[in-house]
């Protein structure tokens, strides 16, 4: 069984939409990863921080689904991170309203010791500084290293986001993202240039626009499912990549062939995760629907033409 | 050997992207979807109206692809349509600069008569009297009748637009405009209420994030190919018209199997089309390439993901 190690936040979110808005709910990066990967037979763990204010029913749900939390720490009197934003009409864009890092802005992760050595680490969106911290305490190196990052960090963060980018296989970033690291506005130019920082594999997320998974010369397209209704974005992106870091640690396999299948499950348990607020969705799953929406995905992009 | 009659543009175009600019060359709906179909073995006919200041080697080019221009009128003394427009940086919007109607403005479209009985008739972007005139010419119902408009006869024809989507099969659309003619935000709804307009298919074309296909509870997505260079996007969407229509007119078969075919036949050609000013590109293709590419396309969007 593969060992996932996950890094990220794990956080209050307070959501509004054109739908209607939550109170402080579950939400953060390291637990939409968690959730999506547990999917997945797989032996996770996140690696995160949260303060005392944290309820014992939200640790309950990732231990529920056999995520290890040793990784994470809960600070004595501290107030775990909080996010409240609000989407436009369009659901493509949002404000946010509220970032209060709480016992995040001193995080100093520890690797717990019985997974320095993971096949796979999913390194969510985060400082690049913890991003490293983590990458420089594994024992060994990993089969897989993943990191998902966005605009913030390269505005205040960019030589540490290089550094980081260095010693990563995969990067998972969305295209205006990906337009302002390389300055190309072409995906298929920067992502050669991502090559030249580091990974062997891109991947571009472009929201209800879908993955382009990049990798030497080939280049795989996964559409975003289309919906009837699109409610809560929230999570959709780090969804996608617990799908691909928890399918690609279950099946141990990095060929761009079993990537392709990655990204294919990642764009998969996104399209549910934004069928509800937050991670409600997430929390009713079943393996059922997961393999009938996999069948509507290859309905939805499979074709045969005859090349004579 | 299916006819395909085609009615649009035949126009002359002055164009500046962020690589550089032209004086007037040849453009047009109906230019742009002639070119495409040629490509497939079928007899075609353009309908449409130039000045006499439209060049005799403009003409040649139409016939040498064995397009039959006996419907394409040329007014004595008259001026060719002219549209002069200017690509934002981005390449996705753009700004209309000059658009002189000319002999435009008067057309009465005649069908000739050995195209009033044409299996596929391709309604390119035009004022939807003239569309639906040309429908009320054909002595028998095509098999399939392809609408492609905009949103400039939403805003000042929409009753004539209404009353000849009526009478259509297959709608071809972009995704602000299917917005704006269905007032719903998703795509699945949109396309539903479509289908009470009229059509039994609906094509969204998204540009570079690709074409939707829709049919009753069907949905099919064809990718852009993604591209190291656009050059110019004109003609792009009625390239993508012809190749569907052409394809369509070829193949004889309005299954939903073969209209995801016929998707990708339009977007291989479109992505074609981007490459170079105006026709410029769609004037030197050859089958080889044509076959290449849609190997591109297999390869970009093909996968295999068991399904116990």
């Amino acid at each position: 069984m593969g060992k996932l190690l996950i890094v990220g936040t794990v956080a209050f979110d307070a959501i509004e939409t054109p739908f209607g808005k939550t109170d402080k709910i579950l939400g953060g990066a390291a637990t939409f990863i968690g959730l999506a990967a547990s999917q997945f037979d797989i032996d996770s763990a996140i690696i995160s921080v949260v303060g005392e204010d944290f309820p014992q029913k939200y640790l309950d749900i990732l231990t529920d689904r056999n995520i290890n939390i040793s990784g994470l720490e809960i600070v004595k009197g501290g107030k775990t991170f909080f996010w409240k934003g609000k989407y436009h009409n369009d659901l493509n864009t949002r404000d946010t309203l509220t970032t209060d890092l709480n016992v995040l802005a001193d995080f100093k992760p520890v690797v717990p010791e019985d997974y320095n050595d993971a096949d796979v680490v999913m390194l969510g969106n985060l400082h690049p500084y913890v991003q490293l911290s983590v990458i420089n305490q594994l024992k060994k190196r990993p089969k897989l290293i993943i990191l998902d990052t966005m605009n913030f960090w390269m505005d205040n963060a960019l030589d540490e986001l290089m550094e980081v980018i260095e010693h990563i296989d995969v990067l998972t970033i969305n295209d205006e993202e990906a337009r302002q690291l390389t300055q190309e506005y072409s995906l298929v130019k920067a992502a050669q240039k991502i090559f030249k920082m580091g990974p062997n594999y891109v991947v571009i997320k472009k929201g209800e626009h879908g993955a382009l998974l990049f990798h030497e010369e080939q280049i795989f397209f996964a559409p975003a499912l289309p919906l009837e209704e699109v409610f809560d974005p929230t999570g959709a992106g780090d969804t996608f990549a617990g799908g691909f870091a928890g399918y690609l640690a279950a099946s141990d396999d990095s060929s761009f062939e079993n990537m392709k299948k990655a990204v294919i499950h990642g764009s998969n348990l996104a399209s549910f995760s934004v069928e509800k607020f937050g991670t409600e969705r997430m929390l009713k799953l079943n393996h059922k629907e997961i393999k009938e929406r996999l069948r509507q995905f290859k309905k939805l992009t499979q074709f045969d033409i005859e090349l004579q």
